[in-house]
């Protein structure tokens, strides 16, 4: 199976969603109030994957919406500079803001987020915003479940994955689960089943997928097996220090370990994980491959002070492979 | 095909939306200002549709939302005396109304409707209040696509779906599309199409359609081969004065001229249509007949003052359609 | 004393606040339930005084905000038939609604009132959509306390209050206390305080004074005590069937005795009130004289079925006290 | 004329409004996109007035609302820590946030601010969350002209001046006019109005007395004769480097230079003034000392990259006044 076909179309991946500001702690292991000089990063689940997979040779494009505020030009700039193509990065002209995440790490495993999320500029993203032409042009269109928690960025993503859909696009869905956006959790459930099940890969952590199925501790296969029945081909679930499984639609099944590293912060392990996994998906590795260079790339970012900066590159995920094999 | 059995559950049809009141002109034939006494009727789509179905025979339930004051109790008496459960008719907390028809006739061609649509109770049903056992026990869902407008009736309609598609409950969706409900038209085209593709039989006006499409002018043989790709068996599209169609997946297709009528006022007719059309369906009949039953029904409402109470006996329609043969 | 000089500007009073419908039960003595007609009338505290004095002969102005549809056209031209001017009644763009109110009459005692307030018009007038040029040409400008209960009405309110007393026009307040509409009692306390401490004239029951002041069981002589320390001159405080209590700044106080009527609601009885109390001292009737004029012509209006279109002629009101005293 | 009486009561001075953090620039003279790192403050115009004045040794309480999150224990445990009495200090419950400002250094004479004020936690104080007992303990209570800005924060404020009015509490407005708050220019003018007429003392800049009066290009003497009208005893109009202006009700008038000083920045200013010329009053001095106390402590803080962490002592202030006398 070939799933993803790199250099098919102009594109090799679009990421639609948000892209924020991260403002990390420069003094850590302490509480945030007795921090005081944050470091700014840009962030966000799909600006972090997009800006990863662009760092590893993809070509990517994205789709969102910042403020013409010094931070809004900021993202911009910087998605451009990593390589990320910013044509559809459309500005807000209603006075919103692009979303914050004040991070706090009092100890490796004790890490928090004061999150700044109200009248954020890119859930306000519509679908009329959305340009079908350019979603034409990528071999895959990479969801992120934060641009689903409120209209109209929910209606914005679904009309592109109409437009995906439509003309033969792959859709590829990052479950992301956020709490603070979402107003129930059934919604949570009703959206994320709706676009996984249109959806050709899915990749989220087990408890993610619990959220898509609205119930607690489910099952990996009972999981696969109800989303096998609709569009479906692979579905990654995520285990944390566990490891990760793949699950393909003809049967198969892969588990990838994570690879031992000096945790600084848990923050952008998933993005870091979602950019190798596809860029190894692009470049033609097997399923069993691509989830090391996942959980490699994965380790690497956890033991760095920022998510975006830190995305790394594939010698240093092909080493840390090579070290630990 | 035997798309609709009768009798093989609990129920044959529980419909979903809203139940309102009409304010219908006492003296017509004028415009509203000069109107000084209104009557009060059960209204709204999905619950004109419950009482017509259940006039006609089937046994039907309504799942719906009102408050608890004097026209919210009206609904639902009014409901539970014309034969339709209300077991699942939900009481409103929170201080919402009821949606309000203040209906202006002009003239039999100059209808026009003044609509009390804020902050309602049927838009606040939530998936929560939706009950997966008790769609389970009905051959079809009816599901109103003004119910579709806005959270968490949205959800609450999408969650109804996913349990009629667990269960093997079929989904009819009738496209009911009102304007002042929906925040923009391609949230419409977005939901439309959503829930369309996950429906048995689909029903609506040749406008109806453009709307679901988000493009005027669409042509019904486009129309049905796009959403045949996807769940649809039946989709009739009504095209006013001129009859209506239906399609059948497997390439048939029929017409049903329109029925000479005295009209008294527009209002009411879709309803009535849909009534009689799923009460032949359920009845055996063939397609074809289903769709001079549904002509009969609507000519039948639009001759007199009402529509929930207007909705016709068997006899009524059998007796027009022998008459106009 | 002479407060109310009436002919000395182009207006007498002119009124500010809210405009609305009253659907008043056709079949009474029964539950809304069992009432399936309903008769229209112009309603709302302000209109009905405004059609009040008018009526009685005073040079009447009005200030609102109704929609540009049946209603509201309806709203205005009954206003206009009834003399009252309507040319600062303004038009509102953004889809609101005049607000209803359905009567219940259970029994004479028994009556309820089954309101739509949620965004209607009337409470969207804003500071902008005052002219101050108007204002300027009145005797006295009448205040709702309703009015006061939402922004941008409130704020409308305020700056025409600023305007009266920048050009010496008498303030007359009438607490009108609704709940529906009110975000906290806490509010009603705060706006209810500013406004009276500004106004020449305040009006209102026992019960709304409790409210102005925040607290239960007030005490008459504590209320005036307090508001005489401001601008106050005049204060009538109403209750119900005891009769009604009128104190001047200069010490003195009267008291008017409730009529004998035959009661076939309850609704009105407080504009009808302020109409013939505001219209004797405007004609120059000694205070406690102005009293018997409103309890008379509350009396008339509560042994009709309407509200606006029952308010009294003088003759009406003269008979009554002749007959009763 | 002792307006201001030191140690007359428990607290000399109570602050009531916001307490925000404040992200100025670590790398400044630069755009902010491109500026890297932000140093935590906290800020907010009452509460660096409240450090301010507890800083100079007046004897300070702050009523006001935070976030129970790192950023409202950061602010709370900073007052604290200042000397200001923070039981007053109300923990949010809602999940809104600290207030940001983002300052942009990019030359002395142009800095700019990048606000988050959406669903801030201090414009949600409410009424009953103003104790009595507490203003009844204050020699003066210090409106922040913000905090009237919204619902229910405004209805807060107007309660706390309703109570500093009944034990005799004299009412200190600073205007602190922040455009980015205020639903209208209209609404400014209104609640401005209404709380100056109130207040005893009203210190502000030439600009924002016009935005209380709703014009352009005001005139002070004009200004003055209108407030003198109401309650106010002393106006302070501040015409930047031109220098600020005193009015005494009984007629005089007096005017202060503007000191000579290296400006960083100009945030922090309007704060700076108010402290030092409220302690120079509390402390005995001449309206005209006072002035010359309130232009030296904003000359120092200019100067300095903060704005609460950089309010003067009296040594300094009377040093920067000694030098340039």
């Amino acid at each position: 199976m070939k799933l993803l076909k790199k250099g098919s179309k102009k594109f090799d991946i679009i990421a639609i969603g948000r892209a924020c500001i991260d403002l990390n702690a420069v003094e850590y292991n302490r509480p945030m109030e007795e921090t005081m000089t944050f470091k700014k990063y840009v962030g966000g689940s799909p600006a972090n994957i997009a800006i990863g997979t662009s760092n590893l040779g993809l070509i990517v494009g994205f789709i969102g919406k910042v403020p013409d505020d010094q931070h809004g030009r900021y993202i911009t700039d910087y998605l451009h500079d990593k390589g990320v193509d910013t044509t559809q990065v459309v500005k807000d002209k209603e006075g919103r803001k692009v979303g914050l995440a004040f991070t706090e790490i009092k100890s490796p495993s004790e890490c928090s987020i004061l999150m700044y999320r109200d009248n954020v500029a890119d859930l306000y993203l519509t679908p009329e915003e959305v340009d079908e032409a350019y979603i034409r042009e990528t071999e895959a269109l990479l969801i992120s479940g934060t641009a689903l928690a409120q209209s109209p960025s929910r209606e914005a993503v679904l009309a592109a994955i109409e437009y995906a859909k439509a003309h033969h696009v792959k859709v590829i869905f990052e479950l992301d689960y956020r709490p603070y956006t979402w107003a129930t959790q059934e919604e949570v459930s009703i959206y994320y089943t709706l676009v996984a099940q249109k959806a050709n890969v899915v990749i989220g952590t087990r408890d993610e997928f619990d959220m898509l199925e609205g119930k607690e501790n489910g099952d990996n296969q009972t999981t696969v097996n109800e989303l096998f029945k609709y569009e479906p081909d692979l579905i990654v679930i995520k285990h944390g220090v566990e490891g990760s499984y793949a699950y393909v639609k003809d049967g198969k099944q892969y588990k990838a370990n994570s690879y031992k590293t000096k945790v600084l912060k848990t923050f952008g392990a998933g993005d870091a994980y979602a950019s190798a996994f596809l860029y190894a998906l692009f470049n033609g590795k097997d399923v069993e491959t691509a989830l090391k260079y996942g959980s490699a790339s994965a380790a690497i970012v956890v033991s760095k002070h920022s998510s975006s900066e830190a995305m790394p590159t594939v010698q240093e995920i092909e080493q840390l492979i090579a070290e630990q094999s």
